[in-house]
């Protein structure tokens, strides 16, 4: 390894979590899975020392006059903390992902090849100020054997702080090494820009967040990343549609969540079906409160009450009851949109037509394609996972939803009985 | 996708690779292996062509005073030539991973979740001046459904380009997609430089080569990169170690071949067996020519003919007919040894005590772990997945042997009827 530029004691505070790491890679599941379970109860009793953490972040980022969704996502509740503490029950449920044998290779020269799932080494997570990931982040890490080393947002300090301590005191207490969970109580930049540094004593970062973030960690970082960025998620609406499914879905892809990664951004619709389904799709949206912006053939199909929509919408990620429409000549240059204008994490086509429906999943390079359903199940829940880390919207190592499995690398264990190479 | 500060001429290069990429994605595999077929003969046919190149690139290194390693490795034969061609034919018959189905999910509410081997897009391959790869890395690359962006070493400009003309008019005439391969023709870093910065039109960047080059790129990619780094592979002899198995292994491990990453660098051994399996040991290798660089309480038992070796010593892959040797306490200290020194790369035990083999294979935490075999067999083809790409000595993405599989990602397909979330 090179000589790292970084302050020393941001070095000594890798170096802990990565000799933490070489341990906990080796306890077994059984210590981890009561350490996980004595870590959900010890969140249940000292409920309100959290929410005390908790309403001292509340206060400062209010009097700073933060927006609703921000207050929204910084908020803690007794509801909220049973929620992190069932999450971490039911990651000792999990099966332990390590020590897996994913394959078995028996070579004619006798030698026997075992590919098992081992950790990854020391996980640096860095992401947006929800105190809640908090506890995931720290049960995902322990259960797939890793060191984590966290780093919230700052608005959310004294709640990330209350969560660790008490779940990194109770770790302790059940045999997990010191130095396995970590988190930076610094919150100067500075202190990131180092760890990004710390190639070797850091293995793999997990920036959650968006645009800025993401491109802050992937500029600076000398450490792989796995980005969780945005969602600019379609639906397309094929001439073929069964148009009452069509209308089901586009709503719930919208409405039921809007400020998730996975809701639906923009609405593709096929020329042929559009003067049909969109007016009809279009009122419902405006009945429930969602501000419509269009291209101008959705404007003219709509008649009223459709915004003017420009270029940046088509790359925008709402969050929002916001929706931007595009009327579009077919399957082909729906592909052509999204491959343009997406974020290549969750896109649906809603058609009956075979053909159109094995192209668009053939051809859309998102993580999650769907055919006839709504974008919204991209979730490590929804797809049988459990806890999830996260959505990954990268191609390397992990795409989609995050879980235990994608937390872990390989190595090939050799047996031999005195083979030697030819 | 944000604004990429790079010299237009490389974003187009770039852009040219990722578009075809996307259509290289949708080919079928008898075309890629008929291009792959085709490309193989068109090897064959015109070696003359491809010998003069490299009679250019050897006189003008020669000039410069290569040394005799280098000047082997950059010189190709007749037989090098027949070699890559047949490694075309060999990856031809591969299976084909672009489709393949990993795991199927189905869900309680009727959804049905494919999980599909993908190509990743588009991969930018740096390697040294060794002309015999950049037949495997187009075949790979081809076959999995890849653009590949090639830059060899300057000294195998000339080389290079030979065989990337041949084959690269080869697979356009089958009917692989204009711009699928690519090669840099400018030999000046700056262009390195602006590749690196590509995120976004490059997927991967693969650094084959000593520690400067992985340095460089690591530090000035911001791609996600997977390592080909050195190895300084180790053997430990147990106490209990089988004498003959020992001497045996070890030879092999160093003397095979010794340019390569795979072979032994330090040679362990434990305190209990030292003077009865060191003398013998190390007379044999230095009746072979092998310069024997010792720790102290080696050189004691040697005698004679071993050098003193110092602490930069167990750090070096020497790729060269030499290797250091310690004495230590037992499995835990070569394992310590292992962890502080080494490279992660390959490391074997040789022992008749299965509690030591366990723990050595469990606690050393490289990409391949032996008991009783040589390192020698860290290699694509021992492990029985044919041509390989390199060997990763990173744990994202692939670890160990990189074959076709590890030139994938994947995609969730979800079939639907109307599911919509609750």
């Amino acid at each position: 390894m090179k000589n790292l530029k970084i302050k020393l004691k941001t070095k000594k505070f890798c170096m802990r979590a990565k000799a933490a790491s070489r341990k906990l890679a080796l306890i077994d599941t059984n210590t981890k899975n009561k350490a996980l379970r004595g870590m959900a109860a010890a969140l249940l009793e000292n409920k309100a020392v959290i929410l005390k953490a908790n309403m001292k972040d509340l206060k400062s980022a209010g009097s700073k006059g933060m927006p609703s969704a921000f207050m929204d996502r910084l908020t803690l509740s007794g509801a909220g903390i049973e929620a992190m503490a069932r999450s971490l029950v039911e990651i000792a449920g999990m099966k332990d992902p390590v020590g897996e044998l994913i394959d078995t290779i028996k070579r004619p020269n006798g030698l026997v090849i075992k590919k098992v799932r081992v950790p990854i080494g020391s996980i640096l997570i860095i992401y947006e100020s929800r105190p809640n990931v908090t506890g995931d982040c720290i049960g995902l890490c322990l259960k797939s054997g890793n060191s984590v080393i966290l780093r919230g947002g700052k608005e959310a300090i004294n709640s990330n702080i209350a969560i660790f301590d008490l779940l990194s005191a109770e770790a302790k207490r059940r045999g997990i090494p010191d130095g396995a969970l970590s988190i930076v109580r610094d919150t100067d930049r500075s202190v990131v820009d180092d760890l990004l540094k710390a190639a070797g004593l850091i293995d793999l970062v997990i920036p959650r967040g968006g645009e800025s973030l993401i491109n802050e960690v992937t500029e600076k970082s000398r450490i792989p990343v796995i980005k969780h960025y945005k969602g600019v998620c379609h639906t397309y609406v094929d001439a073929s549609a069964d148009p009452d499914m069509a209308e089901k879905i586009c709503f719930n892809a919208k409405v039921q969540r809007p400020g998730v990664c996975n809701a639906m951004e923009t609405l593709l619709v096929s020329e042929d079906i559009a003067k049909a389904f969109l007016p009809r799709m279009i009122e419902r949206f405006r009945a429930s409160g969602v501000e419509i912006r269009g291209c101008p053939r959705t404007r003219r199909i709509a008649s009223r009450g459709v915004v003017k929509a420009d270029e940046r919408d088509w790359y925008t990620e709402y969050l929002d009851m916001i929706l931007s429409v595009k009327v579009v000549k077919g399957v082909d240059e729906a592909i052509a949109h999204i491959m343009k204008y997406g974020s290549y994490h969750s896109d649906a086509i809603i058609t009956e037509n075979k053909k159109n429906a094995l192209k668009f999943l053939g051809e859309v390079d998102s993580a999650c394609v769907y055919v006839n359903a709504s974008t919204r199940f991209t979730d490590g829940g929804e797809f049988g996972k459990g806890a999830e880390m996260g959505i990954s919207t990268d191609k390397i190592h992990a795409r989609g939803p995050m879980g235990l499995d994608e937390l872990t690398s390989y190595k090939y264990v050799v047996y031999g009985n005195g083979q030697v190479r030819r």
